[in-house]
């Protein structure tokens, strides 16, 4: 069960009433007035408490959990230890998401409050409902929409305009930027800095003004101390529904579709484009004016020095498709054993 | 065109006042008196703004571009679409950055003001026309230079120096530390921390005291959230004129000569040195205790774990000589495409 | 020597009292009276300092130092100059650390006291002797440990806890956890934010709330800007006396044993385990839910995508024992120099 001390939980809620939350259906003999206080992981779940099979290396915790109800895929159900009440799904995961946040609510920002500890300059625009925390300070110019959080210390730069439902982490600074409805920055995040643009010149480098944005779309979250440099001319563009984890480097003019997925320490360097849905696993390395097809998949630590279509899976330094790519893997091993013997 | 809410152009300026602002001839044909307002990408530019051709890959834009005025080499002029008024540079986008860089001069620190909601210990020096924001800490002993900027809720360490026109951005720690003029550190850069040296011991490392210092000289700029550790015993040594992007590591004890070029999330293991204008890719990393020739460049996410000679340039995991690197890359896809038939 | 402004010597000290500190031996003809002022590198250290030799790439400056005395593995002695006074250790480098420590130690928080520009909830506990500087926020319930320091602009969340004599770095935030005695988070550390978790869905990504903490054990030191998630369920765990440098990424859910050693920008993906004493090179990457062995060695910028059997060392990108992927980098040269000829 979730550590009261740092959540608080808003059940309990019917079997019946989660199902219907989930998207899920109840199995046969499952008691839909079953009571469900709180969510567990498979080997920790007891009585009232709900859990989920979605990754098979965790089947053997499932067959012998003592969870009180528990989400899967139908296909499973024999797999599943006398008692346990079963929720059906085709996305065990994503129902298990939509019970959690049931259970879990965010805290809204009903308790509005602006600091009076918080820096803010006499022109700037202050939605209904925005908590405001110390040490914050707002420039001059800037509108933040209805229902923002602003966390402790952070700094919205000069005519930067949130949307509704934004919550810019604490320790975070963000200039030169338009951000869209129910965004999210973590702490420490950095938005809209000057990109690395310089002209190399042997007496000294000649720094280039960045004279564009950062525009980060609706609904997308930016992990903690992720960098995204605002355009040298065009903007940096952040697709609506984007998830871009901790500590990723996003280069000036990089245009990132919607509905991106980036995981940490990804570094994406200047110009280059993500259409809608790419997946890019972490570590790995874009270098700069490339264009990256629809829904292409990057593995981790993959460095790409070529365009890539859409629709495919990537690995390798330089990146190769993965097929090809866990082959030379292969074959290099095997050459190396044969030479041993 | 810069949106104006982010960037207020100084200009008009004639095109003949540009030309020699960026070290850039007129074309035959071209306007000495063209009016030029603003600067913007080849393919968004319009009447009165000046784009630039510097990358092959925009020569199509540049042949369709309805910019007013363009920056481009001799050599490209016949693929110049008519009634564009053509500045002539051997370096256009260094001419660019010129052109750039007075039409968006940065603002200076002119109405210089220290907030009393920074906390500054009595003994602080502080020159002529500095800004100091809220939440600004500032230890005791440290001096700051004149027409010093430092963002809001940084924290200055004891007895640290910075120079003329130092910059510090949002956020920022410097601790350990002497700065050289005209200097700038982004947001969330930190500076003079303790370096990761320790003992290793079974019953628990022992720490070893970091009692060097972190020097950075002139003209050097600090990427967002960059981390430099201070040095063991010597000290760690940032050149002159060296640009370091966003979310390097910097370990202790590195020496980094002068103009050198350090690409978002590379890392420098401790005590390494870099000479004059090493230029390092993305995600590279250096092992510790190397040295790195005059001139070398490394290609990102390369692993080097040996000196290399200046001069060359390198890739691959272990670095090798970038054209024996490429060569076993093709070799390699041969020898697979070989054994899959 | 250290440079005074930043460092203060607590000496001299007799370098018979420093032998006895350091667990080393005075080798014959050393004199036991001599005074020892400070620390310096073999290059730079003149009379009353005390320089010593671990690493053998720098044995020339050995054998040409003008220290006054050296700490050295007593197989060198031979190669000592003239006049120097020696201690022989086993440990040389640990010797040292154990001397530096007396010579500079860290200062202590005697001087405790709390900022009146600090925002601390009225039901905050501030156990004795502690620091708390301006701009600090501690949130309701948190309960902060005897002898605790707490670095300007950090932010402390709800009901976390710190142990005896932990230190925040500036800038740094920390929620949802509880953390052990003795523990030091450097400057812009984030701990405890939400982990990447998401159900991936077409018509936008279904957010999970991550429902666990983090625990920190103690004597555990995390290095500037690094982030560390929270568990989603399961506790995110970084084991007693675990060293982590700058820039590391530790994912939801994450178990790191005791006394690992976790070098720079090093990310670990949700899940994965860590016995005890493993050690990790920098710009390492592990994908999620893997085991890693106790004492597993894993070298600089390896992709590991398995689990890695403990007592062995890895390398490679996927990650193999280090003797077979030498074995393969030395094939694959020699392959290509014969197509060459």
């Amino acid at each position: 069960m979730p550590d009261p001390r740092f959540f608080q939980a808003a059940g309990p809620f019917s079997l019946s009433r989660l199902a219907e939350i989930a998207g899920a259906v109840l199995a046969d003999g499952a008691d839909g007035d079953y009571r469900v206080e709180a969510v567990a992981a498979l080997d920790v779940a007891g009585v009232h408490e709900i859990s989920f099979l979605d990754n098979m290396r965790y089947k053997d915790q499932f067959s012998s959990t003592k969870a009180g109800a528990c989400i899967v895929h139908p296909d499973f159900a024999p797999e599943a230890p006398e008692g346990v009440h079963l929720l059906f799904s085709q996305y065990p995961y994503k129902s298990y998401a939509l019970i959690a946040q049931a259970l879990y609510p965010e805290r809204g920002v009903a308790e509005a409050f602006v600091s009076e500890q918080a820096y803010i300059a006499e022109d700037v625009q202050i939605g209904q409902g925005c908590v405001i925390e110390p040490g914050v300070v707002i420039r001059s110019g800037a509108k933040i929409g209805a229902s923002c959080w602003i966390g402790a210390q952070s700094v919205i730069g000069e005519n930067v305009e949130l949307g509704e439902g934004v919550r810019i982490g604490e320790n975070a600074t963000v200039s030169h930027a338009l951000i869209g409805d129910y965004s999210r920055l973590y702490p420490g995040v950095r938005v809209g800095q000057d990109g690395f643009g310089f002209a190399i010149d042997p007496s000294g480098h000649v720094k280039v003004p960045q004279l564009g944005r950062v525009i980060i779309e609706s609904h997308v979250e930016i992990g903690a101390n992720t960098t995204i440099d605002r355009g040298a001319g065009p903007d940096t563009v952040i697709g609506q529904g984007t998830w871009i984890d901790n500590l990723v480097q996003i280069g000036h003019n990089v245009k990132i579709g919607r509905g991106c997925v980036i995981v940490a320490q990804v570094g994406i360097s200047g110009s280059t484009v993500l259409e809608d849905f790419v997946a890019i696993g972490g570590q790995a390395g874009l270098a700069g004016h490339l264009r990256i097809g629809q829904g292409a998949r990057i593995a981790a630590q993959t460095g790409v020095m070529r365009d890539l279509q859409g629709g495919q899976e990537y690995m390798g330094y330089p990146a190769l498709p993965i097929r090809q790519f866990m082959k030379q893997v292969a074959l290099l091993k095997r050459l190396a054993d044969k030479k041993e013997r």
